[in-house]
This record gives structure tokens, sequence and C-alpha cells, in this order.
């Protein structure tokens, strides 16, 4: 049985809201029990669920806070959660709580694995390909990374997709504003030389922001300030279209009837870019899995977190990367 | 009448099909001659028009160039239609030649209007709202730029798109990971810093990738690198979903009766999203009107990109640059 610890406060729609994820995924997997962080008094939609343990704390870190003001926060809730993983009380965690607590938090407490040089937020995208997703690191864990933190990143990202797609030996992509060797930023440059003699990753070259999503490619590397830049544009111009067409088919009786017409085909696109599916970011690197879902999230959006970090529990994420990068 | 040379090679189409836009745009604007630079012999469908002038030119600059390689290059198309412009022989460029040469040949031969640290390419995106368009500087004529040179993005910005689109005091915007203040890359909150108390700029803080295209804002800057890669990616999940749009109504009877139903309002969609409309990219700073069109134009897109640098001769724009960069 995987016990996952959840940080269920600092979310934009409340624990009331993550506790309908919590209660779905029970009853999708019966080889999970849950340690649930928060205030008590609006848990009680978990209270007498036997697999869930409620942890009542009486704080909750806020959006924006510094290492030191999250250290101050003894009784927070993203704080508990993360002990009870370093305490080997839960084997991984799920927050929709602040994203640079969790960074801070994460990296202080859970710390990076041996041999690792800095942890990186990776997510999945869904691609032009239904089906096939492509993961995308550091979403944002740092700004700038050195050409090492990149080929660290290219090496965690492979071991992430290769074992969560089951695809031996994953094609890496440096995201650059060319697919020419020369272009990019200096550190993508200089981690374009590494990677080229690199024996554990099979490196591609660059891959331009345009074609990152065009279904062929399985990791993407990043500094994390455009990393970041990337996610939001990709996944701002996807809610656009989607909001577009849904008004688009509302529009009047024609559209409406248009619209039952081809429901199949436009739900089918829907589904591919259901970003909730990709089940949030993993801090790759951290000696633990650690899972961050949207701050706004959903208890369906939070189903696939929990599902993500109970696979990647079971799989054995973590002593893997540990291994691979032992000296 | 204003003169526009065009540099007719280097793009994946062809000068005979960025020709086709010469004419075209010819027919639809009466105050405008041509001098088009490039191989005759396959300009031949301009030959007899009373406003083009052709020069034929012996060298095309390939995309890849180092400075000195595009100064070598003594008859290229792209270099003879700089010097046009700098000789005031023509009163704007426009080209679909190689990137990396345009911005040499502009900083070398146009050279930056004084008062401007680094010119900027500057492109309008379509936003969710139709016909409310958003200017992005820069696109990637430079990687990483000084806040003092994000801070002159601002101001050419502000110029352009307050001439442009009649607009008094248009909303500026720094493109961050982030809204808060103290987002961003160092350069970027120290310029925050500095536009916050600049009274030549209507700043408004900062624009997180997802809601910069929401139709409220009208000018963002960003550093090179990171516009590029927010360019792409907003480019290529727009063209994905237009698409998937398109193969979905065309799947089967049903899906293409259900086209014509709902044709009128994703005939709407396609409109909003049509960057060729944007008219390419404006290298702002640089003391003439130069125009960087789609290295895959059609003569479609080049007539948008003519359009741009008509308009921008015509109201004056480098003189008006030179007005307010002056001490």
């Amino acid at each position: 049985m995987v016990t996952i610890a959840v940080d269920m406060m600092g979310s934009d729609k409340g624990p009331e809201e993550l506790s309908k994820g919590i209660i779905k995924y029970l009853f999708f997997n019966d080889d999970v029990c849950f340690k649930c962080y928060g205030d008590e008094t609006r848990l009680s939609s978990l209270k007498d669920n036997p697999r869930v343990t409620i942890v009542n704390t009486t704080e909750v870190v806020p959006m924006e806070t510094s290492p030191l003001g999250f250290l101050r926060m003894k009784d927070s809730s993203m704080l508990k959660a993360l002990q009870a993983v370093k305490n080997k009380e839960a084997d991984g965690l799920v927050t929709a709580g602040s994203t640079g607590g969790f960074i801070t938090g994460a990296t202080l407490i859970l710390k990076n694995i041996q041999g690792v040089k800095r942890a990186g937020f990776c997510s999945y995208f869904p691609s032009k390909v239904k089906g096939k997703q492509v993961a995308i690191l550091d979403l944002g864990a740092s700004n700038v990374n050195t050409a090492e933190e990149l080929v660290g990143f290219a090496k965690l990202g492979s071991i992430y997709y290769r074992e969560n797609m089951k695809v031996d030996n994953p094609s890496v992509y440096l995201l650059s504003n060319g697919t020419e060797e020369g272009k990019g930023l200096d550190e993508s440059k200089e981690a374009y030389q590494l990677l080229k003699n690199d024996k554990d990753v099979n490196f591609k070259g660059n891959a331009e922001a345009r074609d990152a999503l065009d279904g062929t490619k399985d990791v993407i590397v990043s500094s994390g300030y455009p990393g970041n830049i990337f996610l939001k544009a990709s996944e701002g111009m996807a809610l656009t279209f989607s909001s577009l067409i849904k008004s688009a088919f509302k529009k009047n009786l024609f559209t409406k009837i248009g619209y039952l017409l081809a429901k199949k085909e436009f739900d089918n696109i829907h589904d591919i870019f259901d970003y909730k599916k990709t089940g949030g970011a993993m801090l790759l690197g951290i000696d633990g899995v650690a899972v961050k879902t949207h701050g706004n999230s959903t208890g369906d959006f939070l189903f696939y977190s929990l599902d993500l970090a109970y696979r990647m529990v079971k799989g054995n994420f973590v002593g893997k990367v540990r291994e691979e990068f032992k000296e």
C-alpha cells in the first residue's frame, strides 16, 4: 500500500474541492492511502474514510514567501506534508499550494538526490498527436540554469520519460530559438556540446518552440525562465482556442446543430489538450516523490496528480534516479 | 509617392511567389512604387510594371551568416536594398531573407537612431478579442537585454503602437513569469523599477505569457530570447489548433455538414489568428523603416508587410522616434 501525503491548503479552489479528487482516487485505486494536511474543519468530507488520515494544521504558506518565511511557519500544511515524506511516514507528496514555498521546502527538507546539481519542474504537455505526451523541464524552479544543470535536466527527463511512458532511450532536445547547433543562450550552446558526447542521453539537437509539441519529440530541456514562458504561452493559446471553439458552436441554432454533427471530433481535440490529464509538475531531482498540482486545481485535476505521484512511488522512480546519478 | 525597396531573395518560397504580393499591393495602393532587388531572370512578372524598378543582384545572403560574411557579399540583394534606404533612393525596405543578416545589415548600414541603445524586433500578435492586436518586442534581435534596453523597448513599442493603432498612451507590460513586482529575470526586475518612474511610458506592471494575448494589453516588452520563445510557442499552438479544427471538420459527411452550419463562426476564428495580417516584424529603433517578413512568406503575407512599411513611412514613424529619443 502506497501512502501519499497531500497538502490540502493554499489552492485557489480550497480544500473542499481538492477533497473530491481524494475521494475519487480512493475509489479508483485500492492500493493507496492518504495523509491529508490542513484545516480539519474544512476536510469533513474525508473524515470517516478508513484510508484517509487527517492531520490538522494551523498555518498556510502564502503564494509569495521567502525561504525564511517558509521555515518560520512551523505548523503549515506544506511543511508537515514534506516532513512526512522525509520521516518516511509517507512515500510521496502532492501540493496545490505556493510554488515558491514548495521549491524551498522540497530543497531544504527532502534535499536533492546526490549528484543532482539542481532540481527542475517537469510536466507533460499534450502534443499534436493524440496520446503522445512530451516532457518539458525546467518550467520555472530556477530562472537561469548553467550548462551542467541543463545536462542534469536532460538525464532526469530521460529517466522520467522512460519510466513513465515505457519508452527506451527517449529522444531529448534543447529548447532554442533555432534548430542549428550555434543557436540559443550561451548556457544552452555549452550544454549542446556536453550532450553531444553524453552516452546516457539520446540527444537529438535543438528544438524550436514552434515544433516542440509536434509529437516527434520525447523530452525538451530548457532553462527555467524560458521554459516557464513556453509553458504559459502554449497553455494560454490552447485555452484561448478552446474558448473560441466553444463560443463559435454556441452562437445560434445552426452552429449548435453543427456541433452535434462534429461533436465526436471536437471532443477529441478537447481531449488532446486537456492539460489536467498531464498530472501536474513533478520536481525532478528531489530525494522524494514531490508533485505540484495547479494552484487552480479542481478535484479532477488533483486526481491525475495523485495518480502521477502513486505511479512514481510504485515504480521506484527516485531510487532509479539515485542509482543513475551515482558516480 | 512612397518608394519601398524589397529584397526579393532568400525566402523559402522564392522571388516568383513574392512578386505576386508586389503586384497585388500595386493594385491596392496607387501611392507606392517599388525597387526590387534580386535575380532579374526570376522577376519577370514585375518587368514591365511602370511602378517597379528591378535591380539585378548576383548574391543572396544565406540564412546563417556572420557580420563579416554579410559585408563581404557586396552584390547581395539585401545589402543593396539596405543601401537604397541609406542613400535615400528608397523610403523603407522589406525583406524575407536571413534574419541574422538583416539585423547585422540594418545595424551596420542604417544604424540605430540616436539615443536608442538596442533595436528590437516588434510584431503584432492577434489577441482573443477580434481586431485587437498586441505589439510584442524584442522577438529575437538579441538574446539577453539589459534593463536600459528593456526601457528603450518600452518607449519604442509605445510610439509604434500609438502611431499604428491610433491609441493614445498605450498600456505597456513586461513579460514575466508572474504578475508580482518581484518576479522575472534580474534585468526585468530592474527595468520594472525604472519604468515605474518613467513618465513617457504608461507602464502597467508584469504580464504572464498566459495572459499576454487576453486583449486587454497593448505592448509587451521582453528580452529577445524569451520573446522569441513566446512568439514561437504561441504560433505553434495556434497552427496546431487550426490544423486540428480543419481535420475535424473534414472527417466525414456529418462533420462536413457541421462545418457548413458553423462556417461563419470558424472563419471568424481563422481570421483572428491569421498571422499574416499582422504584417511581419519591424526592427524598431533603426534609423529607417526596416520590415522583416516571414521567411516562409507567400505573396499574401508579403502584401501585409509592404502595407506596414508603407504606413510607417507615410506616418513618419522614424522621425517621431528620433524626436522622442532626443535628449
